[in-house]
């Protein structure tokens, strides 16, 4: 499991995740929207950790060329782990990425970089890693704030999620607990999600805004249980990592205010 | 028909019109929120005008005491002009508050502070107001942008709107022409709207959110038709002009960046 971690010269030990999206690793980040959000976070000593988006290839059935069941390859399986612990035979073993996001991945992170033990941690992401950080944020209690630029945010609704939660999930079933429109009706009382808004981006200009992404749904749930969250639409975005490098500087100032 | 204005030393005739909500005079926000406001607004250069939100009362039947139609009075006829022109008998005559608002208000504030004509308008409100402030920004095409405080977003589903609709057009018809969630579904066309965010703050404490208000709804909207929002739920605040008097700088703020 690859990772990337940039830690500034005067690293406090809070530490911002941002999980990618659909196809990505780590890299994408790193190359495209990463001197904009590092040049904020060394400003405000914050460590940043990218995560990839799934395990690496494993000879798993369907996991890289999986026509036979899914169609195309590129929204399922390898790089399109949806942040969730499999309970499908194929895949329980290995595709449990919520697990490597909340607990795994920050206990290696302590190794590397031991100021960041027991500090604060926030999450951010794109696209299927916005859906990701509103899930591990809402499930988890774990994380001081959220926010997520263009997320999945009703993946129970859309056909990225239904496919993913049809083969990652035995018999397809509890889609429901890893959907952030499904999580947020039961997030009121947790009290560090009712008093910190997750903020939003979405670029009004997004292929995928209709068919894939929902954030209303999102938003209608969380007016319903009282759960704060900022959504700004942009216009003239759309789901590139233009749109993630021009307002990432402004998420990280957001969180910066809560990890102190 | 009274209304305050207050023009700053430097004026640039720069205007931001704040729409008042129920019962209602210019005289609670001058009260109440003035100085959060005017120091912005002092700052920056612009000019406020604070309209009330009905004509005073002038003995039209159920204006003032209507329990007979339409149950208790604080939310219907004096202090309740719901900034929409009536068509029904009893009010078309005098309830014409968009008009005011949009068109005969302009041009007096012109003849008392002549550095606004041909000037830059904003607008923004509370409540009803804010669904006047919505309604007036995406019919008349005239405003360089919009905010809002806890408006009634989708009147056509909500009592208040209701009633109002019922008594004040004719037949109770016609009530989607004065619907923000109903207007913003064909408002793509119009390049400011589709280039400016409209700023929407609501409180998560504000007791009318749920049966009333329902800013979900203008989102989903918004959405479909691709008209950017901004809305931000604030935890902690309720439906009162504290709410108001914390966030208003940020709002002349905000309308000061498209008023230039």
């Amino acid at each position: 499991m690859q990772f990337t971690i940039f830690e500034p010269a005067n690293a406090t030990g809070a530490t911002l995740y941002f999980l990618s999206g659909l196809t990505c690793t780590d890299e994408n980040f790193l190359l495209k929207a990463g001197p904009a959000a590092f040049s904020a976070a060394a400003e405000l000593g914050i460590t940043i950790v990218l995560p990839t988006t799934s395990p690496p290839p494993l000879g798993i059935k369907g996991e890289n060329d999986n026509d036979d069941i899914s169609g195309k390859t590129w929204d399922f399986g390898t790089g399109a782990g949806f942040y969730l612990n499999a309970t499908a035979d194929d895949w329980k073993v290995n595709y449990n990425m919520y697990d490597y996001v909340v607990n795994e991945l920050p206990a290696i992170v302590g190794e590397v970089s031991p100021a960041t033990v027991g500090k604060k941690r926030s999450v951010t992401g794109h696209s299927m890693g916005g859906h990701g950080a509103l899930v591990v944020y809402l499930k988890s209690g774990v994380y001081a704030s959220c926010s997520a630029f263009a997320p999945i945010c009703h993946p129970t609704a859309c056909p990225w999620g239904e496919k993913a939660f049809k083969y990652y999930l035995k018999d397809g079933k509890g889609g429901e607990e890893w959907d952030a429109t499904e999580l947020v009706k039961g997030a009121s009382a947790r009290a560090v999600v009712k008093a910190t808004p997750i903020l939003i981006d979405q670029g009004l200009d997004d292929g995928f805004l209709e068919g894939q992404l929902h954030p209303h749904h999102f938003v209608a749930a969380a007016v319903s249980s009282k759960v704060p969250v900022t959504l700004r639409m942009q216009p003239g975005y759309d789901h590139s990592y233009f749109f993630i490098s021009t307002f990432i500087a402004e998420h990280v100032r957001f969180h910066a205010q809560y990890l102190k």
